[in-house]
């Protein structure tokens, strides 16, 4: 239970929006760049957030409710908070600890940590943390590494293996490319044992080098059979990720996934693909309860969480948000990003008078056209 | 019946907007912030006026109706115009007489005043001003200063007992925690014998003093039992304040409230929550005439009124427009509100064909998508 | 039939807009705010302009027009255009000429002139210049007087009667009150023999002296009885202006309407009220063929005047615009408006498929929700 | 296939809108207004474009997908991608070469090219650079002409006769009258024999020369017999060009059409016409599969070109970006231009899961209203 009455932070900032502008002060704008963009126009990264802003609570009153549990059981893991820290690449550009850091907030916040296959340090050593871990895996061209990745996953203690399905190429992000970014050298992918003057760090002008290595090192063409064989290398519970339509959402249960991530990619991979708080309800109903449902894209309160969990989501992944706490403070600052969105839910959880997420389920919700 | 002739004041301010400038232009920054800030991103505060752009009336003609009968009766008090006075806390913030000036002028106007918990002037000084007054409670962790205070209530006159409902904690609001807001010496909880020194007056760096104080006043995780507990302790018809639900409408039927209130808390508590405009019809639907449906926030004309007339309201609470009176210029600047509300409502009533309010109720009405 | 191969001024304004930036430069602030201003916040004022823009047409192609003809048969007059001039008080402000001007216009044009109760030039004068006049009448509080001006409006050969039903007031309209808005002495409601120096010259600081005059003038309470009553004193076929409800269009076909005008009064009377467009179809549907529907409110092109018959209009009725022309150039500038709306009307029929009314009442339309 | 690997150009634009920025700042702003510019208050203009990004697609994953077939069968036509170069006229108003040089980069890039009636270099001459060439007619006046067009573009290997039918009469563009657009004498409508000092080249202020050549050139009232007697006079397929509402959709399948395009002709026509991409559906579920459904207006990525393959599109027709492409580079800028469009295709189908075409059409779509 979190006692709402300790719930604020003297002092410091107020919400995320405040640890952003930090992050902006600090971080070079090709960095900043890198983090912040999208792909295309950047509509589906505009919509991702005005998805959120045109839906609306209908908070219950008097249910007794004084303190909300803000809780969860997160793909068999408990968690303090209905969030877990979306697997995201490099974390080391923006602070030199990078997964270390992140992944001992997310320990001290009670949160998963889900390392990304492109770590900037070893799996091992972000498991290491204490943090319940879960690692994500980017099908890889080489298929014995594929199985190497999960072994050592499994061998470190992560306690589920999410497999991203929404990257069959990486899509242009025009910043990148105008930018001509490029990793530096002291920043790499550490699970991989990349060379510090490999792809990612040969900068091309005009384009990403980050997109140059991805597509030279991941699998094209992934199929559910794929998915299949996958599954079968491992006892880890399956977080499919990256899906929008419910009939993949429902091949996702059909293979055995326990859970989906409803997720639009950040506005990172299709532009133009549906907001995924406007591919929620579709997904919650074609599941049916059969695997849970998470989402990301565009989560930026505790507010935010609410409404998703209200919308039928288990919980959500973080993905920007730490970064920018990571940028503004290390461990400090993602610790913060934490609070405040744990802070914000209970706030949010008991002016909603829910006291726990199966009471948010039942909240009543309601759409608007502002979009866009 | 109103005189449509004699409804415009010569000179003055034309429009509640005038009053806001002037208003604006007199306060302290932070208390300008108190008033009009709203919790959160602040979403729901602009989604609350919002939402009365959004509705169209479609006015009758040829109904014979020269002059509208504004008078409404609220929860059995006989009101020249269908609104009442919000309870809002600290009204010495805006000016010196406060709740004393802002009741007179309610009296004048022939509109009950609910006086708050939080008021700056004490309940029996508020009645003693011949106005309708109506007693707000925030139920208060000391249960027995709760019936202390509905004991008071009674005793000096008030006409009804509203609970407020949707305060089971104070919202963060970002402006006040920035400004680090505490009230001055001079204002005080007066019914609550609050000292000069107490919480509410101890400025806390990136934190709201009056959220620190009402989190260790009021009693937290209300319940539908705590409520039929205070009606059980008076005689005085009940009005719950602060419900969006069209459930929690119907429970309030259910243990004997006389009125709800459909309110967003003038975007204060929960960010995020449906506008009240927007949740009208539905609780209306729900109560079924059962109980009396008022709403407040976002009502910022007496066109505004109509509109939520139209809806199914009974009538409607005045908030933040009664403080840009006060502040403007004490009682007098409220009469002006009130007069400019009930001339625009009795002239939009006559424009409309509406005699009074059971007409206005027949209006039909269209609502589109420009939200936010 | 309307040869569009000549349909092109040369030189000169290419649009309505461009006739408007010329009035605007030449009127005192007065005046312009005046005849553009509306009621309340202007919000029905700008949805009327809005509700064009969110209708689309979908024309017809490879029907076998190569031009287009733009007559109607408007209340019993045969138009070369569908539409007829707005009945608008005070034309003398725009120009010395006034209703003259205007009228004259009217008749080169085509168009049937709608003389106003509050003419600068006294009916018989209007009905003189040829144009075909109709006269639209303010039911007055004295009785006699209005049998007066419908005696003199049937002698001096006018071919309608238009009863506006949509004033049982003047609505309140800040930028004249706050302009102080009176007539200049040169300028007077002739068909009333106002003398000079009557009440709607007389200067009030923050009122408008036309709203007081009106006040003094017009019969309030109106009813469909009353209505009754002017329509057994004439033979000429009657129009009611200013129905937005279906219910009201029905009452209006009952009581014998040769046609209603479905109207929001240019966004000067009810402020909040439906958009004229918006409340087309379901006047439409009511009437069911049984009276013509006419209507004004937000039209600015020619491509307007054929979305209005697409939603079932016999035509519209045409008000700032004129007083636009005859700002800037009196007569010759109500020409240049009327044929320029003609020849668009013309042009977009064309382009539409359409080669006359009735096939513009079959063209299909889209509406989506861009308002405001 | 393509192969997605190599799919990214490096250095130079980054999107079509690159391309447009380099076109703007080289042309005299007469010829951009021109090609830029729409009708009326260009509201169909601006509309053909919110229509894309209203609509959004919803991706499939895990569809063993890495490279996709950008393929298209386009009118009996084999196209390396579903798109053809739409026909405009006097493209050597962008750059000398002209019509030869977008036939030149649409045949590198395996894309049908259509030219125009007002082509400024002769057919056969465009039909020489091997492209694949479609001929679109402009019925003209004067009927031998047509047929001798019709067999020129026989006998010159043109693969399909393409007639445009939203051009009944050249719409009023308000750019070119208020400049006084006119052709340069080096430019010429070549297929037409027109000689330097024609109409087309004759300044007149306040008119577009354009307007006034093709009011003396092209036939007035096309009709549905009409068509039927181009139909006859040719074996090429028939594809009818300007089409929205889906009774006149039907109808070209019943008159044995191969295709329609769905257009509002870039906006340049019916000003308040339907969005072409709104109109989309209905077309496509009235001709059930009986003919071919071609698309134009508005598209500016790839991204745009599967929104409409997913709406049951066979093709898009590309206009302005190829104006913007021969402008900035000639041959060249085309060739980037398609090349752009092709790998932002191969791309977006690679994200959403689809190999071909036929897998395009089954995504599902939501659309919503941010339009305007």
């Amino acid at each position: 239970m979190t006692a709402v009455e300790d719930r604020r932070p003297t002092g410091g900032p107020l919400s995320l929006a405040d640890i952003r502008a930090a992050a902006h002060s600090i971080l070079p704008a090709g960095i900043w760049d890198f983090i912040e963009g999208g792909s295309g126009t950047e509509s589906t990264l505009a919509a991702n957030k005005a998805a959120f802003t045109d839906v609306a609570l209908v908070p219950r009153v008097l249910t007794g409710v004084a303190t909300a549990d803000t809780g969860a059981r997160l793909v068999g893991t408990d968690a303090a908070v209905p969030l877990a820290i979306a697997p995201m690449a490099y974390q080391s550009l923006l602070h030199e600890k990078g997964e270390l850091a992140a992944a001992r907030a997310a320990r001290t916040a009670g949160a998963p940590f889900i390392v990304s296959t492109l770590s900037s340090h070893r799996l091992e050593d972000v498991a290491a943390t204490g943090a319940d871990t879960w690692f994500q895996l980017y099908c890889l061209r080489d298929r014995a590494k594929n199985h190497e990745l999960i072994g050592r996953a499994e061998d470190s203690g992560c306690r589920a293996l999410v497999i991203t399905v929404d990257v069959p190429l990486m899509a242009r992000r025009p910043r990148d490319a105008r930018n001509g970014f490029a990793l530096p050298t002291r920043v790499r992918a550490a699970n991989l044992d990349a060379a510090p003057g490999g792809e990612a760090h040969r900068r091309v002008p005009g384009a990403s080098a980050l997109a140059v290595h991805t597509s030279a090192a991941f699998a094209p063409g992934l199929s559910w059979r794929d998915l299949a064989e996958l599954r079968d290398r491992t006892s880890l519970p399956l977080v499919v990720k990256g899906v929008l339509d419910p009939r993949d959402a429902r091949a996702a249960v059909d293979i055995g996934a326990a859970a989906v991530v409803v997720s639009s990619h950040g506005g990172r991979q299709l532009d133009g693909a549906q907001p995924s708080m406007r591919a929620l309800p579709a997904v919650v109903e074609a599941v049916s309860g059969d695997c849970e449902v998470l989402l990301d894209s565009g989560v930026r309160s505790g507010g935010d969480v609410l409404k998703a969990l209200a919308l039928g989501a288990r919980g959500v992944l973080i993905g920007r948000p730490v970064l920018w706490g990571l940028a503004a403070d290390g461990e400090r600052g993602v610790g913060t990003v934490l609070a405040l969105l744990r802070a914000e839910l209970a706030e949010a959880m008991v002016l909603a008078g829910c006291a726990d997420a199966s009471a948010a389920a039942t909240l009543r919700t309601e759409r608007w056209e502002s979009h866009a």
